[in-house]
């Protein structure tokens, strides 16, 4: 039986980058839900990720705007608490997807760490804008008080921001693997996981940083030795001179020519670019693996081979 | 190897029931960690539980002081939260625990939701105070609005009120089961699970409601069929004629005895009782089981019969 891990953007569970209520976020998880039973349907061992970065943002504002009467939660608790509501609701999706289609479905949902590097050079220069945004002094205020490294945000005022330093290991693999092989449909690394460095003692600490999803679910598929990656996202295929009047999609893709296009600058920064790197490094860790970039709904039938780029050596 | 099902009180991850900031969170964590990688040390299988009153009254009240800017999580939603935020403080306690004493733990945490019955006569009858207090004006608009019931609360003000039904039925029970085979260290049913029906179609429905963590965590141990059953809590044994002159402390007690004890009233309601009242239902269960009331400190010394209140047949 093959597994597949399915990494779900964090904006592919609001409204158009706007968060969502519960009602309407559980709603918008049962599209995904219903394209991930049919693959369970059809006998794959299937793994989860997803994004969280508008709602671990809405987490963030929440603990700073009330900060003088609860205690406001660090930035990797913030996380954690993220992964505990987007993996309830997801549950509850492939629970509700699994009944509607008569598919035996048991998902779970694992709290998630991964490990960074203290000294990744991502560290050095923080550029992942969270939370609120604050005056100049505010943000000036902040910084003394409690170390923040603050960034204007495009004249919308000042904003924290945090590094992007890249997964080295999930930590609970072991029992995502032994829950995998135990038939369950797990749920894991929410929003890149939370991230934890090792100390000099070799505990695990948490850090205020944002691991890129796509990342993190590369690693686990990697770590897992999983067969198929997916990576759900706004845009069924990849594409080459993208908005262009010769703009044209990409229906296969081979670990070279993504990185001739690559270096042809194809694929935008902070968009496409990392998914397709993740996408050739899974694809190349062993023969026999295939990588899929597509929409949600399109996920079914481009695991048949019939929708979304497919990469594969 | 025997089965422990540890249930931690949510004030016990407090200072004396204030809100903790997250490194004093991580503190009071070590404490009972240390004592709990003793007991995996000595070859148990352990499962932690851990209430959630103060962390989720706390999360609820960020939520409604943001809900301008940030929609707010209805309760069931944040009860899962805070699973996600004390399940991973007590894996990183765990797993500094088990390198201190040199013990392998591999503690993972899981979203639990447990079933109630939507016709359970506690929902006609909600008690349990949640989130904020508000003004009799603000209480009244809340009714109308949003449904909550409201009530006055020792002159404080006005508080949500919610039921506190029987939990029936742990969702997650197989993947639990599943990694304690494994060999690790399941941290469920966070503050008493995520409390969830079935509605008629099947589908697993979140609902405003508080399940005794005591309570729940007998339902797990009971499913589990685990061999011991442990409540940690403030008092390191049960006391009958508590605070008067001939105030008596238990430190064995047979089911028998404990019914006696109740109708006597020598238990506190809403304190004691419901931990007495979980004790003889686990320990009737089936012959050989063990059911410990004390402390965390001293809860190496209650398994090895020198602590605590300790109810067998």
């Amino acid at each position: 039986m093959e597994t597949v891990v399915i990494a779900l953007g964090g904006n592919a569970l609001t409204i158009g980058g706007k968060l969502a209520d519960a009602p309407t976020q559980l709603r918008i998880i049962d599209n995904t839900a219903n394209e991930v039973a049919d693959i369970i349907g059809q006998g794959y061992k299937v793994v989860m990720t997803h994004g969280n970065g508008p709602q671990v943002g809405g987490i963030v504002v929440q603990n700073e705007a009330s900060s003088q009467i609860v205690p406001a939660m660090p930035f990797d608790v913030c996380g954690a608490m993220s992964q505990g509501m987007l993996g309830y609701h997801m549950i509850q999706g492939l629970q509700r997807a699994g009944r509607l289609k008569n598919i035996a479905i048991s998902p779970v949902a694992v709290v998630t760490q991964v490990r960074v590097d203290p000294e990744d050079p991502k560290f050095k220069n923080p550029s992942k804008p969270i939370g609120a945004f604050f005056t100049e002094e505010e943000a000036k205020q902040l910084t003394e008080e409690k170390g923040y490294t603050m960034k204007e945000d495009a004249g919308r005022g000042w904003r924290r921001v945090v590094a992007s330093p890249l997964p080295l290991e999930i930590i609970e693999l072991k029992p995502i693997r032994d829950l995998i092989e135990a038939g369950h449909t797990v749920i894991a690394v929410g929003g890149g996981g939370v991230p934890v460095y090792r100390d000099h003692d070799g505990d695990l600490v948490g850090t205020a940083a944002v691991i890129d999803k796509d990342l993190a679910s590369e690693r686990l598929a990697q770590d897992l030795d999983a067969d198929i990656f997916m990576m759900l996202t706004a845009v069924e295929k990849c594409y080459i001179n993208f908005n262009k009047p010769d703009q044209k999609a990409l229906d296969r893709l081979t670990p070279a020519e993504a990185r001739e296009y690559i270096a042809q600058g194809q694929f935008a920064a902070g968009s496409m670019l990392p998914k397709v790197e993740a996408a050739i490094r899974f694809v190349e860790g062993r023969p026999g693996r295939k990588c899929i970039i597509t929409t949600p709904e399109k996920s079914v039938a481009a695991l048949a081979g019939q929708a979304g780029t497919i990469i594969e050596a």
